[in-house]
């Protein structure tokens, strides 16, 4: 295949971290991004070079651009942390097959995207596009997520942003796996597609004394995990209604809200624990055999409809500078770039 | 020997827990506790009676009495968690000995106290009634949270409330075992003692900007474990400005202060984790031959004069509901109550 010497891509506009803890939303682009014309990369040595058909767009990705992730941004460079397409050149025994890959050298918001050989999972035929693009992210932090709900030994767990993408996937194994999802959402009106999903108990925020109707459900179901993607107050006061030996696990910040620790006596006395899960750590400490392990089950679970990816919105990356935020912005489903378009 | 049937105490004026979370500050027993004589305790099955020949007050029998420590009260049992003095009846090999007691049946603020024969521990003649009679609480909870500042690798710890007795015992062991302790403090005046105790070095949290001092020092000396007895904000903002992989150990609560979580991301991108320490729990959880092992090093530490016991004043149990309030508001040292005066 003879490659073009350059491509089109969103690319980032600044260096290192910002200052600022504004969180995964984003109603203008143009302060991070600038859509350009730049020069395809060369796969060096371990590395493979990707002709992007659809890339994601996950929170993990907005905090990235905006200098809120944990990891630095280099000007310059395409931004999209995964996608699916075809390896089309580098140093891989998959040349010429479609892969789902993590963007860790030139990000997937882009025609071409450069990423370490180690990290391309070929995908199943029958997977479709929309879940082949966001199957790392998003499903294996699931996974990994729920590993730890399943090693608790409770027979539930609770969740919050229970209706984005993430959330969703976590209650289908619980559902699967027989531990009863405990779903936080912030509007009623997701109330009733969560328990169809499998949630066991709905707990909405904007609710009159959510926390009253959280204690009963606590009292009833023990759970021990809270996997948490918004850290505002009230998931902090949630922590502090659970159980004795509870762990708060804050894996996303929706709010910008400081979380006070009211009940800090419970630490001591309950041994609850405040921890974090990052799925770049978590790819790093686990049992190697359990990611490929791991791979196999999303394909598995999407192709067989265990698993759904809810789409919000398909943008052509030339319409993307203009169109995402609004696609974004809506409240249920996952957004995509398509950079053919 | 002929026991008498009734005995002086400080009782319990409530039973379960409260509500509050103010603090091991006392300035007055009386709405807590009440001078009585009632009948001397019997000892069932595993249990031993000790007459009581000094008894500790800590931190955690304030919390306790107040109703704000991890264990309920028992309405008319006497206060009062650890001591030295004689077996002499129960279900144990010691009678005749003198030794040191968690009081876990009748507490230590009376002229007798009832425990579980378990919990005795042989004192060796040459140990000073003081160290003998706060033997358990404070020198047990050094050892123990000293082994997680061993096992955190680290060159250095991080302590507050630094200049209380137990601060000191964990600054002479960072001292001894080349593990640099950086002691916190409120007041500027206790830094030269912890300076010539030990402390490699003190941050003033009444300073001009503490954090700034605490960040160029954590930059030095990479810091993994906190030691925090006070749980106020300037302990969180410490916990943020520590590297990645920062453990916050939290066991006591001077402080009234609901801290808040200004940069949760770090739990997720930096590691780090918010913990409790519980000596109760710690007992049951570790090898139990490290027990018997701690003992042995703490009373070879108080003998050979690398521990010393501060002695803020010894109250007669007769004088204690007026007099014990004002020895807790001393700076620095331990009270202690005498039951036989």
């Amino acid at each position: 295949m003879t490659l073009p010497a350059q491509m089109d891509a969103l690319t980032q506009l600044h260096d290192g971290y910002a200052d600022t803890q504004t969180g995964p939303n984003v109603s203008d682009l143009t302060p991070f991004l600038a859509h350009q014309t730049i020069a395809v990369p060369e796969p060096g040595a371990g590395q493979a070079l990707i002709k992007v058909h659809l890339a994601a767009v996950n929170p993990s990705d907005i905090h990235f651009i905006k200098g809120e992730y944990g990891q630095p941004r280099v000007k310059g460079v395409p931004a999209g942390f995964e996608g699916v397409g075809e390896v089309v050149a580098g140093d891989t025994p998959f040349v010429g097959q479609r892969v789902s890959f993590f963007a860790s050298a030139s990000g997937a918001w882009a025609e071409y995207a450069l990423t370490d050989s180690t990290t391309l999972v070929p995908c199943r035929p029958d997977l479709a596009e929309v879940d082949a693009a966001g199957q790392l992210v998003n499903p294996l932090t699931a996974i990994a997520m729920f590993d730890m709900v399943r090693e608790s030994g409770a027979d539930s767990f609770i969740l919050n942003a229970a209706g984005s993408q993430l959330g969703k996937l976590l209650i289908a194994l619980g559902r699967d796996h027989g531990i009863k999802p405990i779903a936080v959402v912030r509007r009623a009106a997701q109330a009733d597609s969560l328990r169809a999903l499998g949630a066991a108990e709905v707990i909405v925020s904007g609710d009159a004394d959510p926390l009253e109707a959280a204690k009963s459900v606590f009292e009833m179901h023990k759970p021990l995990i809270l996997l948490d993607a918004v850290g505002d107050q009230f998931t902090a006061d949630l922590f502090f209604a659970m159980p004795a030996h509870a762990r708060w696990v804050n894996y996303g910040k929706l709010s910008t809200e400081a979380p006070a620790l009211h009940h800090l006596g419970q630490m001591i006395f309950q041994n609850k624990k405040i921890e974090g899960f990052w799925l770049t750590r978590w790819m790093k400490e686990v049992d190697p055999s359990r990611i490929p392990q791991s791979f196999a089950e999303i394909q598995d679970r999407f192709i067989s409809g265990k698993w759904k990816t809810d789409v919000a919105g398909i943008v052509p990356l030339s319409e993307a500078m203009e169109r995402l935020p609004d696609v974004l912005a809506q409240p249920d489903g996952k957004a995509f770039i398509n950079p053919r378009k």
